[in-house]
């Protein structure tokens, strides 16, 4: 069976690209998008993204992953330090899910120190930029793939 | 005049019964509302059950019970933790309210000890399973009729 | 067998319907407890009743709890937020624990809002005045006979 | 070129004049954007005004005026203790931003004194009631026309 | 009608004039309740004393004093810190209520400096060793009879 | 009768044009004043302005309207986070009291963040320079306008 | 040889009468000196009263005392929560401190209830009004005399 | 001279062997008093021992030792965390005071970290059941004679 | 030129594969270092690892790296939350630092949420086991290529 | 097979004798280790000792003992509350490990009164000065010879 | 040209050499403000010394500085916990601080730990007594001088 | 008898004058001990100096100070904030301790504000670079002497 990924972007990374670029680079999340379908095309994997600034529509679309999805990638953003319903949603998942955030939270406001999630994500990738989705597929797929072997 | 009750559920108990079932059980929204609905038929009120993993469609949905209904029933699940803005809509309301929690949350996580719709509601019930939105309503109508008699 | 249920009330509660009846109106523990021994006698079952300004009394009465009833109500009253002692002789029955609190103390002074007791009780009831007393009682025989009827 | 500028209106904010008139008043909200509106037209700039209870209508609603306006105006009522995902959005532009509240809310609860918004404002106004909007469209347009003139 | 005052000494001033000395000076308890006697007698006033170590004695003979005196002099002690009970049970008191330590609890540890009684008194003595009793009645009977007259 | 505003200026704002220009520009205490005045004169009201670096001379200056303003605009500068001694002197007035802050303080040191005067203001304008206090002046006259005229 | 005593009266205390008469009364401060003046004189100890709203001018009176009297009470107001120059200049005198508050500062706001001069004085009176005056000139004699015959 | 040895057991301790054994194990009280009365006779001492779940009895039987013992041996309980009345009753004694915990309390919830007996406690044993007592008394026994000898 | 690589292990990571297996793995420290040299070779760079449990020797070692590497991986382990001297040694460092955990450090103790050495660190890896030096090798060599060529 | 104990000291305890005498008397380290070994002798049972003012010298003492060792008495002293390398060290071991404190930490700066270790530790002795080593040594070899026969 | 240097004596210090010589010692402020300046003789500098219990006259003096002197002293004892004023007014120089304590104030209360004077002070000197002051002004014209010769 | 003194510095110092020459300048720790050297031998002083990153060498040092030096500097660097094992071991020496560090440590992150070493030291000097050593140097010198002379 082919593995199905979901990857979910939390609120104003639809502005990647074009927002506080010294933290956050020139890449836009199309572009970041893009570059996890070619991986998962060449890990044979089947992925799909979602973005949306709404925390009850990233809930839903968590829900969603419920029944249909093998991992979950979520980058939480600004959610990430203030949403318990995020992590209520997250906990009903029994499939692995990994935490990406692009910069370095501990090098920025106190306030984002804190995060929700981290507390029912197996692993968490901070600071690598664009790169930690595609290091975050590359980890959750094989960890998949070994669990079955096993 | 017929009583009208309303009856709100916060994000994610959409997904009861198939989540930590070790904490909720295996009873389902529907379920609960079907029980509900009964019972309401038995007491000769109507209710109006409403859930949403969206906060701003929560508080949309309080303020309509402004003008629309006599009493209001709330489990506000993970936004009793982080909404501000539910305790807002809630305090312009001057029916009683009441709220209820499946699980005793003060047996849980420390994050989830604290709520901010406590201030604003008259009666909290908590720990009761679905049983405890069937004691809130029979509560609340007793009381709203006592109220009348008066 | 019949079941028996004990109600243990605590310090100033034997004050009631004398003391700040804005707060908890007029009716007197001796009401309550009537009201309590009609509903146990309509329900078919034994109820005793106590009260004590003592923690150590109050201590002692838990413990008596642990070989003589089926399911045990408390309102701890100013013990609820200062009494480990209380905490520690409920932890120890393994019959059901309901709290009770006339007053939404959430509502209240800041140190009213933390309570020793909830760690240990299955339910919480606050804010409905003298019927959150049987609407525990109601609940409490509900549950034990669907316990012993699985 | 002629000025645009956006007003957003928070959560509750549309149920102004009807709930809780000895802190807010019996001004509308609809009252409050007419004023806007011809105030504005008699300082020759274009005016849009929103108002939502969804976080995340709010948080799109602000990334808009990313590329649409020349100053913001905005009352982040409830959001303003809560929300980190309306500051990230807000520190996107680079248009100055003015943050307006209706109470001085600092004479209220406790948790409203923090903002997470006031971080990213340029300036704050506060306790004026409907005046603070109208305070505020004058200095922002001021301000703008002042910069363009240096 | 002659004026009845209620004295009640707290947990461990039974053992005044044996224990730290350095703290409290020699005199014993037996010494201050004969000082008040006299005293009283002098002012024309009865006057009752209690002291016991035991918080629900204390909150039984507080509760006493509801309908037989006309004014209440408390030197809670240890149970200052830590008794809500206390405290409670003197909120219901209509006449007054005054404070009495014997030393300046805020030149003694941390836990000390904090009162759940003086929320609830009326006036405080502190450091003043026995004299401080002497001082209260005489302001008690002054406070009272001033009161009448008007 | 003329209406009759004082504007109150705290410590080091004399030095106002020669101190960390970046955060306050160049424009001089002098400068603001006359701004103030001109304005005043315009609007057909009286104004006093008064700077001192002492509390004490600041509240014997604030005690001084008590009985000679219509309505009060201050700066407490430094005095706004440490002085109990300012908010008491403005708490006895009963005409409108509005807090003026030339730089927004929450983008400051955290020490900065707290206002010991906010809780006695009426309303509260930070972070719009010298322009602040005639933003102040306009919505005080207007004000205490639109009060008489009621 | 005749005993001198100063009290000192800190800031916004001349205003006593005129300001929030709910808590403090009408009693003037020149009321509350000549009470005091007339004691001194039925004691037979000579009495000067100084009052002034500077931080400065209290610490300078304080040192006055140093070498001139006897015994010294004081009324911090505002700066009893916020001056660590008068606990200074006090922690010089080597005659007894009393510190007399009008109010029960502990009924008040929680700001209020920590004295940085409480850890300096020999005894505490408040919530007696301007009786707590001359309770504390009473005292204060009496305890001085008593000293003076061992 | 025999040496008198005080024995006294805090709240719940006379529920031992009966309530959560995975913590306490299923000796009972009367087990352990009776080994004591054991080695105590060994050891060529009088030992006697007391329990109560009353804070006020407990106090009474320390002010008892006050007199009649040469060394107190103390398991607080549930009062370890709550009571300052205890901590000022054993602070009145000159004899050697030891504090016995039959659990390590700091595996236990964080609200069980906290100890008001230690601070007048000579020493300290926690965690190792009831043999937790024999070392204590041996320990007791030990100093107290080395003491003498001296 | 050849790039050098640098891993150091913090304290109690040799124990790695004997201690906690439900936390680490049954993998030891030595097949970490084994794989890790493997990824070396096929990715062209020379790699040196290190493993000590003195806080100074690894701040040795890390001094080492400041003329000898192009890029370090770190598990600080317990020094994460205690060492301010391995940060300060690491923010000696020019070149990139990543941080890595096996554990998912927010799922642990309170005590470990804390790092001071993630605000100096590049990225941060946290919860993938062994996998995550490889993510971190792989990662680290990738982001100095990139740089080099640009 | 013999019983082999290790007993481990932490920083600083190789000057005892020398340094603060008022707390930790004149008995020298090598004094308690003698005392130690006969006693082992005694019980007939192995003893080593070691002392290192190295954290991680001690932390690879521990993790000596995890093959070669049935039980660890350890005096953590300063690293006590500040060394997260030796809980996790000691959290290793399978036998039981014993704490020991020369003096009463409660009774000295607050920093002291936290303990790292008491949370893997299973029994905790404090406040007997040397005696201290021995009531370890005894209760050690008792529990596992225990433990063995059971 | 000359240098210039101001040296400021903040609250009480007046009373220095009567007032704790086990803190401060026998020497007046007399004696060291002629050390100053004997020693500024030696050194070539001209010097001007200041003291006043009054903060606002402090702030005077230290705006006074911003135009007519090359380094400065200060001395702020009290004032060092309590005043943003002062460190407001330090932070308008742009000429280097010296921070001075007579006493090590880490020693003293806690209320003395904190300093809002250190965050805009160059270097800091405490805990020498009056020499504190000469190796104040040595460092002070060393480090001037070498700046002028750069 | 010729004066001994032992200056110690603490983890990184080694690296002086190569990491972050903006905070510590370009002066490396080798320039640092010479300069001691030659002002020791104008003072007709010997000195030692010692570096390490190992906090037990650095308390192996101070112990060894016990019975070889007249006088100790130290800067504990990083340690400061971390090492109780450091504080213990300076306070067991009887000889003055001066504190040492290069830059203002109040300036820098809230975590370096805390020392542990600050009140076990007679004297601090922060904020002076490389000169603060020979300050202390001097002044330590000038201190010894004058107490061999009184």
């Amino acid at each position: 069976m082919t593995l199905s990924i979901d990857v979910i972007h939390g609120p104003n990374l639809n502005m990647l690209g074009r927002r506080e670029p010294e933290i956050y680079g020139t890449t836009t999340l199309k572009d970041i998008d893009q570059s996890l379908v070619h991986r998962a095309a060449a890990l044979g994997v089947e992925i799909t993204t979602f973005q949306s600034n709404s925390e009850g529509a990233l809930v839903d679309r968590i829900q969603h992953a419920f029944e249909n999805c093998h991992g979950l990638i979520i980058n939480p953003a600004a959610y990430t330090h203030t949403s318990v319903a995020l992590r209520d949603a997250l906990s009903m998942l029994s499939c692995p899910i990994l935490e990406v955030h692009l910069s370095n939270i501990h090098k920025r406001e106190a306030f984002r120190h804190h995060s929700h999630v981290s507390g029912v994500a197996q692993g968490i990738i901070a600071g690598f930029g664009a790169r930690g989705y595609l290091m975050a597929l590359d980890a959750l797929v094989e960890m998949i793939r070994e669990k079955r072997n096993r």
